[in-house]
């Protein structure tokens, strides 16, 4: 496996987070556990990508700072490495404002307008005319981010994947218009397991929706949490024969707990009639709990030192600058923007 | 006097030219000649818009890499003093596309797509569908050079007040958002005298229709460029009645003859009949050639030594950027982006 982790360490991933809210268990399982395996495979660079998250909360900028702290808290309390990972802050990398701002001339507003999530997003948000332009062009700022890491992989979700395409088309058109490969496409790494439910049966975790478990939540949040987890409305009677599918308690049993042959088990026995949803809670918070409690414990432990933290943020944006800076030096020269 | 000239130094003016051709006579009559007055009336930044250039000339970077230090020649050669005005590379400071980057925030897509401006250079450069999200949103990137020097005027044609507009738009929004007055609004500055015609006879002195004279002109191509001055088509013969309205000859000698006496005998002459055009351009020619020949002359002797003007342009540049960089910094303070 040796030559294969040799040539994992050439993959560089860029991925990070919009610093809006603490991080919950929807992020742990879409992308945090995944970063903690991939910066022993890969070189990992983590953004807390502040400048992007003012694109759509411009009107709340004091959330956005705030939450900076609290999601790198999160980041190292459940064990990445800022050894091993470079985590940084976006906006504290002005090299990355400029390549969006020279990408700008390399795609059309209509090409911008057509990108399906933007699409998508646009109504979510209800923006209608009013879209801000730096949301309608924020893929082209992601594109920076990429590309400023040369980031050969980048995880998102199926619905991201528009996201990568623009990039790409970018990095192309850039290159065949200095006539070098200075930029590098890069492909998405969709991860295996789904998007986790809100405890309300909807379909994604949310803050904003306030169905999520929080990383950070106390033992007595994620008891009350637990409880209002949404199960069968038809099981209704211990007795009742009782429906897996849409199920979050097992859905999320199944994202959690190890003991795969006790959880069929149960499964089997909750489809038969007999087992009460207190029973299945009952396990589900006893493996959240265990689950939560040292990482709930050491973000506590380092939230203690706030400005230990802060220093392994500017340490890691001093790292992440100095290879954006290489990149965008590249990318100026080869457009005719270098004079001294 | 020495009242108005102090309250004239809190005056700053940003003016500038994207680098895209050597300088000709219309920027001379419409910018040039006024900045070698206002630098001694107000503090001057004058910007060689390369980054701006690029908006439209992604194509062909290297044509804008080299005009900026043509046009910079072109600046000395008119008497701009770098001691006296700050003059510097836009490309060369990144905190304005910072401010571009957290202006487009700002600014809704349908806000850009309604300047006028903006309109009818879309139609002059046969964009359509296809407008370069650069292009777009060059009213934003032009708010942040403006503001980034806090310039209270700033030297435009009528055409582009709605530049301006847009700009004091982003000021007020900014300000009102971060409760702050951290932006300053500006004022349009529009010059007496118009724009300059063609020597064709079109409305503009532009070098892509190619009826311009530059102000590096040799003593033959000014001779060339006089005698295909358009006059009056109607003044076939030399005792014909000749008219003024549209006599580009006339046009020039009202902007560059000091004998407005001799003028005047000379203009009764002619619409008397009995003046050839031959006589009027000689005049026309005179006066240009001893008007460019020192322009030229200096335009020379700064050329021989391109390091020490490139030299003046770092310098200035570093200056600019301490001033870019200050607002930048209040501005990344006010909406939460500082951290270390």
């Amino acid at each position: 496996m040796q030559a294969s982790t040799t040539e994992n360490k050439n993959h560089l991933i860029l991925t990070g987070d919009r610093p809006t809210g603490p991080l919950h268990l929807g992020h742990f399982v879409g992308s945090l556990r995944n970063r903690v395996k991939y910066q022993h495979q890969y070189q990992q660079y983590i953004m807390l990508a502040d400048a992007q998250a003012l694109t759509d909360n411009m009107d709340n900028p004091v959330k956005v700072h705030n939450n900076v702290l609290e999601v790198a808290l999160d980041y190292l309390a459940v064990g990445i490495d800022p050894a091993k990972s470079t985590i940084f802050i976006q906006s504290q990398i002005p090299e990355l404002t400029e390549l969006t701002f020279y990408y700008l001339n390399l795609v059309s507003v209509a090409r911008l307008e057509r990108n399906p999530t933007i699409k998508q997003e646009i109504v979510l948000r209800n923006f209608e005319r009013d879209i801000p332009a730096g949301f309608l062009t924020y893929p082209v700022s992601q594109a920076a981010d990429i590309t400023a890491f040369k980031a050969s992989l980048v995880p998102v979700g199926e619905d991201q994947i528009p996201m990568i395409e623009q990039t790409n088309e970018i990095v192309r058109r850039f290159n065949r218009l200095v006539n070098k490969d200075i930029l590098v496409e890069c492909q998405a790494l969709v991860p295996e397991i789904g998007r986790l439910p809100g405890i309300d049966g909807k379909a994604k975790m949310s803050k904003s929706l306030g169905n999520v478990i929080n990383l950070g939540a106390t033992p007595a949040e994620i008891k009350a949490a637990v409880r209002n987890v949404y199960t069968d409305p038809l099981h209704l009677k211990v007795s009742d024969p009782g429906h897996l599918e849409g199920n979050v308690a097992f859905t999320y049993l199944d994202a959690f707990d190890q003991d795969k042959e006790g959880l069929q088990a149960m499964k089997d026995h909750y489809v038969r009639g007999g087992l009460g949803d207190s029973v299945v809670k009952a396990r589900l918070e006893g493996i959240l709990q265990d689950m939560l409690a040292p990482i709930r414990e050491r973000r506590e432990e380092f939230a203690k030192d706030r400005g230990q933290v802060l220093q392994m943020l500017k340490e890691g944006t001093m790292r992440a600058r100095e290879v954006a800076a290489k990149t965008t030096d590249e990318v100026k020269a080869a457009i005719g923007l270098k004079h001294f």
